[in-house]
């Protein structure tokens, strides 16, 4: 028996023309820091640390999770690339700190070049809303890991802000306004619990493609924010809703009240919810409910924080306040 | 019918319980750049840049690929984390930067804690090995995506060097030489083949043991070996062999001649060879023959090169020479 790593499941040169059908979509999101290029071991990167005294890197992995399930069923490979971007780069900009590069792993059983491509065509729009360079990464075809078409996707992000300048939660104070930004519709979270909830045909509908509605980058609208109006807090919400996510961005000793009837949630998680007879509290750790994001500013600047993520295309809520002498999320 | 989130196969608590466990191992693997605490959205480092003129990011992902099964068939889970930190660090290093610090992701169907714990221990283990802090990361339980017992890894490395010391290749001329560092054996590359080539029951045996060794983290050794050597141009032997990684980081016009007889590769490589029928050549452009790091240097200072390299306790080889007139690689 002669054996070639061919016909052992691996082909390396359907990859080669892989790596080299996507090399334009990488160039597209390359910035001047941008050295070298693909196809040395690593990707190289000068930041311009201009006039920052003390630069802080941050860093952020993650993953699209079971949303990947919806996107076969529908057979949509080209939106899930932009939610993989948008869970690591929104984890970065909560820091203050701006994108500056991102690196994927796509892992399959077998490389299927259009699917994969449209992942990456994804993934690189992505990249571009977010102003942050694909530097590299890894696809990886794993023979008897993923089973038929099954495929997973893992993101890395760094960002870079001067540590005078990071937003850490330490200033806040009771009193203080939560202030929520819209979300897409559900992003890239609770989607083990929609597949319990919804069946296939039910997905195969033109519900699943709302639920497919790529996770919102909120990176150049908060960059802009933060370059007028003093923000205290930011918290991404994703995996935990708002009773996870919230708190670890808080000062022991605050908690925070949330009021429900500030916004409306998007018509999507009261079918999901109906659907499955699901306890509200337990949407609210579970889905953003609308909410894709909360900002903690002080009351008085509170409003001209709303004006300006309005006057940038963002719709957003004053959904809540501070209050001492609590721990964690009280929604009301 | 009411579901929660645990229900539909995601277990937030356990996953907290997860993470609380693995905080000490994180924490044996900080450096005192790192700053915050994980349960943040990111991970903050600040780089000492000391005396850098041009502070440039080398930043690699990978995974470890269908290495993962070989350590499922064994039971054993607290290697496969040192070779994922491998694969990256020595991506990372080979174009002369430090390693500064690592995120991992992994997913698996349903977390199984005492497995996920020994994976950790492998991570933090590789994390320490190659003095680079873990940052962060993201474990995700992903039910439906991966069967049974399944899981992948895949994991992210960012290093910093000052731009003028970075070893691109662009110095090497016909003549220089090419120094081979011992592997510690397969390392993560090519176990497709191997699962092709080898029965279940085989994989049983002290074979697996021996498949399933660590990549060898060369970090320490190749900052070490920059401190007072000139080394031209470096390459880390993974998926592609020699033929595939050698010409990343040659430049045009210049190719490699390897003598095959200059070192002796351990015996796996021939029991793989041989229960397999794979050809000589295949096996070059699968696996790293014992030879895991490829250096080029001048003529003169060759032998200077592996001496350090034995002080350091690193076996290597002069294995061959630059070549011009040729390009890819020529193993005679």
């Amino acid at each position: 028996m002669a054996v070639t790593y061919k016909q052992a499941g691996v082909d390396i040169d359907s990859a080669d023309a892989f790596i080299r059908s996507i090399r334009p979509l990488l160039g597209k999101t390359h910035r001047a820091e941008v050295l070298g290029q693909v196809g040395g071991f690593s990707g190289l990167f000068r930041p311009n640390l201009g006039r920052m005294r003390e630069p802080v890197l941050v860093a952020s992995a993650d993953g699209v999770g079971t949303k990947l399930l919806v996107a076969e069923k529908l057979g949509r490979f080209d939106t899930v690339g932009v939610d993989l971007v948008a869970m690591c780069v929104n984890d970065v900009v909560v820091t203050g700190a701006e994108p500056l590069f991102f690196l994927d792993y796509i892992a399959c059983g077998r490389l299927d070049v259009d699917k994969m491509h449209a992942v990456m065509k994804g993934i690189t729009r992505g990249c571009r809303q977010a102003r942050c360079a694909l530097l590299g990464g890894e696809t990886a075809e794993l023979p008897g890991m993923y089973p038929g078409s099954k495929f997973d996707l893992a993101g890395f992000c760094v960002g870079v802000a001067d540590r005078v300048r990071l937003i850490d939660g330490s200033r806040c104070r009771p009193g203080d306004v939560l202030v929520g930004l819209s979300s897409s519709g559900v992003h890239s979270n609770g989607f083990s619990l929609i597949r319990k909830v919804l069946s296939d045909r039910e997905i195969r509908t033109p519900l699943g493609r709302t639920l497919l509605t790529p996770t919102r980058i909120y990176v150049r609208t908060i960059l802009s924010l933060l370059g007028n109006t003093r923000i205290k807090s930011m918290a991404h919400i994703t995996g935990g809703g708002f009773y996870d996510n919230i708190p670890r961005v808080l000062p022991q000793g605050l908690g925070a009240v949330i009021r429900k009837d500030t916004w409306t949630p998007p018509r999507i998680f009261r079918q999901i919810q109906e659907r499955g007879g699901i306890e509200e509290k337990e949407m609210f750790r579970t889905f953003n409910m609308g909410v894709g994001m909360v900002l903690v500013a002080a009351k008085r600047s509170a409003s001209r924080v709303v004006d300006r993520l309005l006057a940038l295309k963002q719709k957003a809520w004053i959904i809540g306040e501070l209050v001492s002498g609590e721990s964690g999320v009280r929604i009301v």
